[in-house]
């Protein structure tokens, strides 16, 4: 079963609010098996809206609509849907004495535009809607399913989850599409894909692959049709396992897993704890860790050492060896993370070192060169990064090594 | 002018990824006069771009295509193009030198699978990219207009920044729209909106006010439209001048300015140095001052002290006042600062204590309480803000609160 999302409102064609009612429905249908052909932004004139309906009912056989249901001017989804169907706007009672309600209990008067938004085309079945005025509209016609709902996104979930999945579930014939990613970190797409090459080669016909590259991590999602969901999950599972055997190092998590939660968990369960000592990445390794709730039970702190002198002063590095080897080196690297380990009294410490540019590089160290050390109880390594020319990037992916090379060691 | 947007990739239609992209081209487009009659989103198949290119066509003269131009099997946008304007793929020099030296500078080999990224069909303008190895490809035919961009945000926008929107805005006729952002930090949407109401209120109706939130900051856009420029410029300069008369405490920059850039430069001509001791905060707040190149010159460093301990032992704060008071008090805020400005050995500290969320609130102390502490060579001060229970949004305007509260300081 295929669908196609429209959303109404000249909101989204201004670019003033981001269309994410669709990403969410687009993720809900799929879950329960049915794929999403197109997502259409159109602006609210009737015209718009009976031309798109042609349109898509030409590819698929059931349309949700969002927007357009309110009491202004603008909304004219229902006045549409009534030529669109050729019927007429006709007054439903209970939806009526829903609105008298909602305003009642709000203190509030009402007024005849509200009292429009009890009237809906004479051929649909009306979807209550507990949190809103605006029924949702539910239309069968040769076939072909069209739903209408509130673009205020708590009614549309609302409706979306008690009444339009269930429903659209329960008449689903056959196949369901199941996704699984699987999260990397450590190389870019194009060399991801040659290392897994032979195993995507091998993917059976009905599971696809996509790459989905973000700034120093790429996602692989996996997307399984079929008509048994159970044997589905297992053949996706397999497929992990065998990802996994392949790229162990690379593999962080899966799904909505973040490299820093990933890690704050192997950190809460070990009962071990940790530090940072930053130079190029100036406080952003710390932000990622901190960015999770809780994080103060593993995470003790860190000091930004952007000068020499406090790479000196408080993390004990030697001036000798800053003189010989400069910041950004191995070196002095491991001395940060050793130093950090022992001033701020944690398990594990993690050091940066590193020109981020866009200036500052030399022929022998170019922008981009990063060292990452990691202090742990029973030792000290560290590992080079030769990364781009964009400040921005550097730092995100030389915090994502970091975190990467923690998570690598705790796992051993 | 009308213009379709068409986005590429399955990831959308599964609602993996937030169509973001489309609205900030959308908004852009606006922006010169272009409107957008429709917004689309479609699978990555060969069969679906001819059908959508087709569908728009039909309705408008420009579409605008973004996805489907990376290295893997997925990406099959370009070889769609080729079939859909019945022309071959053809290999462009420049572009795979640029390849090469993309790949030369990051010290790794170039794949087959990167050369095929130098393909591009016979009949398009390549538009230099120079933040990725796919070009831009500008089509024209029968007097309609294809581009066809990148889907990696950073990307798409500066293809949309540094040639898309200045061509497309050549070609339009009449008019001229200017634009001028002022940007302020310290007070919510509809409290600026009150302050502001008598100057909004005469503004002359050729020139139109936005408002544009953001977590700690809200934009006000003007736009101009007529058809001297020179003129507008003066008007709107006249309207800002007003503003700032208004609001002087409160507006930060214009334009592309950041509150990190705006104080660096600051910190900058007044030769003086700047660290921070952070709690809640965690690093972000060294995280935003760093982000700017060239920081290192007025940037010393910053301790993180997420524990009780390292606020003692490294800041020096009274372990006596933490007991009575809290960490998250006027009194500890003020002592972190304090002893991060010796520690570090700079003019000015600023340090961040509160409760960032989504736990850890007392009825005495909900979640959102923040203090903010600023040392300097003649004094100390600190304010106290009430935030909300979001913790990304928490930690993001605690800093932005506290980079204001350096600026106010240093402008006085």
């Amino acid at each position: 079963m295929l669908c196609e999302l429209i959303s109404v409102g000249d909101e989204l064609l201004i670019g003033q609010v981001v269309n994410t009612n669709s990403s969410w429905m687009a993720a809900e249908l799929n879950m329960i098996g049915i794929g999403v052909h197109r997502i259409t932004a159109i602006a609210d004139t009737k015209d718009h809206v009976k031309q798109a309906l042609d349109d898509a009912f030409r590819q698929v056989d059931i349309v949700i609509m969002t927007g357009g249901l309110g009491p202004t001017k603008d909304d004219i989804t229902k006045t549409a849907l009534a030529e669109y169907f050729e019927v007429e706007l006709v007054l439903h009672e209970p939806t009526l004495q829903h609105i008298e309600i909602f305003f009642h209990k709000r203190g509030r008067m009402l007024t005849a535009l509200n009292r429009k938004q009890a009237e809906i085309p004479s051929n649909c079945e009306p979807l209550f809607n507990p949190n809103g005025t605006a029924p949702g509209m539910w239309f069968e016609k040769d076939g072909k399913i069209l739903v209408s709902l509130p673009g205020v996104p708590f009614e549309m979930k609302a409706l979306m989850t008690h009444y339009i999945l269930p429903r659209l579930a329960s008449m689903r014939d056959g196949d369901v599409i199941i996704h699984k990613t699987v999260l990397t970190q450590g190389v870019g797409e194009s060399f991801l894909a040659d290392i897994i090459a032979p195993w995507e080669d091998a993917l059976p016909p009905h599971i696809r692959l996509a790459y989905l590259p973000q700034p120093g991590i790429v996602r692989l999602r996996l997307s399984a049709t079929g008509n048994n969901r159970l044997l589905l999950q297992e053949q996706l599972q397999e497929q992990v396992d065998e990802l996994l055997r392949i790229i162990p190092e690379l593999v962080f998590g899966f799904d909505n897993d973040t490299l820093e939660s990933v890690v704050g968990q192997m950190l809460r369960s070990g009962g071990v704890t940790l530090g940072t000592a930053e130079s190029c990445t100036g406080g952003y390794l710390a932000h990622l860790i901190t960015s999770i709730p809780g994080s103060s039970d593993y995470f003790k702190g860190s000091i930004i050492a952007y000068s020499n002198e406090l790479k000196t002063d408080l993390l004990g590095v030697s001036s000798q060896l800053l003189e010989t080897h400069g910041a950004v080196s191995k070196e002095v690297a491991q001395q940060m993370a050793v130093g950090a380990r022992n001033l701020l009294g944690c398990d594990y410490a993690l050091a940066t070192s590193g020109i981020a540019g866009p200036a500052g590089g030399t022929p022998e160290k170019p922008v981009g060169t990063v060292w990452i050390a990691l202090a742990t109880p029973t030792g000290t390594t560290s590992q080079v990064f030769q990364l781009g020319d964009k400040r921005d990037r550097n730092i995100r992916r030389s915090a994502l090594s970091a975190l990467n090379m923690l998570r690598v060691a705790l796992k051993t």
